[in-house]
């Protein structure tokens, strides 16, 4: 790995962002990423985080039409209430904050007791869990669907519903649209290295993928001998589909893992739009890298979110973030 | 990895990159990538191409404000001259065609024979040769030095400056002023795996590094056992400064070679920064990511390009392109 020591690993990368996006404001000792411009004057704030290992997620999304802060924790270990209070109040203009939260136990408990705290400091909040993971329901980290690639979908859609101006009830309801509006399904095809064990967190062959993975490694649904791109993209699209059936045009976010390189992403991508033209789906838009990573797993994943006319204009509107960034 | 069969990568991620990129006019049969608006007249056009597997260079560099067409060869293997010619005659309004070239063997005489082809159609056309890898001199694909990091920068740069309307030889002129101002080093934790091989192309045990290592795995200068984040970045910065002394002030690429996790890379930066700041170097601009790859291989190199004024604003200047986009 390229680390100085374990235990320094989420604070050396806040310095390293800081020094990369001057547009941020990166609080490394408490821990708080913050666009430098908040709080933004008669807007609703965005406010989101959760464990490192996952980049550009959550950090990398921060800026105007997205969030407006974020709150690493410790590699794949929730952010802590004190963390997310903090950032609360640097970003609250008086027109509240949606709180974005994925579905894992201990973002879901922290995110609620940050919520207290903030009240008690008189700022409204509002909450959207991302639960779109159509692998397994429940698993190590969760009760009920892990929320993995759909927290870009709700982060985009829902900041530029806030960047509008729109009203917190407003922007809650954007985002809980896009979340009901949306289904994952992602594979592994090796497992990834946390830098506090320094080897493979769970053992997957060569030879073999897991089919329904989650970001952290969670196990999926079956493990199978290695399988086509092709094959893959039948397999994830139609798991998807079985949960949502298709109906108004999609986005498509076909996200890398880590180290699955965007030269076999990219191949991917034309094998899900083939499936998805089978399917008699109609495609919006298509994004596809690296956006919401464990690590340095190789293997991908497939996330379908149905669009109206208002969240594909939302999904269009400027966005300036280090990871995704258009129309400004 | 996540492929249907070595044979099919490259057109299938063309595929792929064509149903995403709707503003690119993608020619899978031919390979040839192209902005949907070329020819753009009064622009001298930009083209560039090298080895698949490096990605998101080139294809992901080109639109307004860089490139104008790509031409993606194998995995690891030079495109063709007339797949060059094709381009530049796509691209061609009129103003001439800047190669960017890469300094490998074959890249060179393919892009020199291409040079001829489109020379005898009546296009003009100049090159701009990359050559900023300080670890070696000649390896087993080069004479003189690897072409590297420095190939983003002078593609962005030289791509501003024909946006702008300057004329070929202007925009040559910066092309190599970029690339005379800029020195890389890389280093390789793993090796990479080539679709067509499907095992590591070379033999890097666990727990050592290959300081100086090329972007197709060729031997660097030393192996050693593995380093600190913080003593990776004391070595590269050293090797670029010891032979381009501190000057202006520099652009920074702390570039993933493709399955570092960006937390990693971000911390790279914290130490490459660190080591700027020790010796007297001020930093313009930096940016961090996975831009110049080498399939799965995990690693990272570090570019430096001294700017002037002019070169600064170049660089500014607005980008539309799928891998590198601000300001418009």
């Amino acid at each position: 790995m390229l680390i100085n020591v374990p235990e320094t690993v989420v604070a050396d990368a806040l310095r390293g962002l800081a020094a990369a996006h001057p547009e941020l404001n990166v609080d490394v000792e408490n821990r708080v990423i913050v666009r430098r411009d908040a709080p933004v004057a008669g807007q609703v704030a965005l406010l989101s985080g959760g464990g490192s290992g996952h980049e550009p997620l959550h950090g990398g999304f921060v800026g105007p039409g997205m969030l407006s802060a974020a709150c690493p924790g410790e590699v794949f270990t929730s952010p802590v209430p004190d963390q997310m209070a903090r950032a609360a109040a640097a970003v609250d203009s008086g027109a509240g904050v949606l709180f974005v939260v994925k579905n894992y136990t201990g973002d879901v408990l922290n995110f609620d007791m940050a919520a207290e705290l903030a009240e008690d400091e008189g700022i409204q909040v509002a909450k959207v869990l991302v639960n779109d993971d159509v692998a397994v329901t429940d698993s190590l980290y969760t009760a009920g669907r892990r929320g993995t690639g759909a927290t870009l979908f709700v982060e985009k859609i829902a900041g530029a519903a806030a960047a509008e101006g729109q009203p917190l009830e407003r922007v809650e309801a954007v985002g809980r649209q896009v979340n009901d509006s949306s289904r994952s399904f992602g594979v592994a095809l090796s497992a990834c290295t946390t830098p506090a064990k320094g080897s493979p967190t769970f053992d997957l062959p060569d030879g073999e993928l897991e089919l329904g993975i989650g970001i952290h490694g969670e196990p999926g649904r079956e493990r199978r001998p290695m399988m086509t791109s092709g094959e893959i993209a039948d397999f994830a699209v139609n798991a998807v589909l079985e949960d949502m059936p298709p109906r108004s045009p999609v986005l498509v976010l076909v996200n890398g893992m880590g180290a699955t390189p965007l030269l076999e992403l990219y191949g991917f991508n034309a094998e899900v739009q083939r499936v998805l033209r089978e399917r008699g789906v109609p495609v919006a838009r298509t994004l596809v890298g690296n956006y919401v990573t464990s690590l340095d797993m190789a293997g991908a994943s497939v996330t379908l979110c149905q669009v109206d006319e208002e969240l594909l204009r939302l999904w269009d509107a400027p966005v300036s973030t280090p990871a995704l960034r258009w129309g400004m």
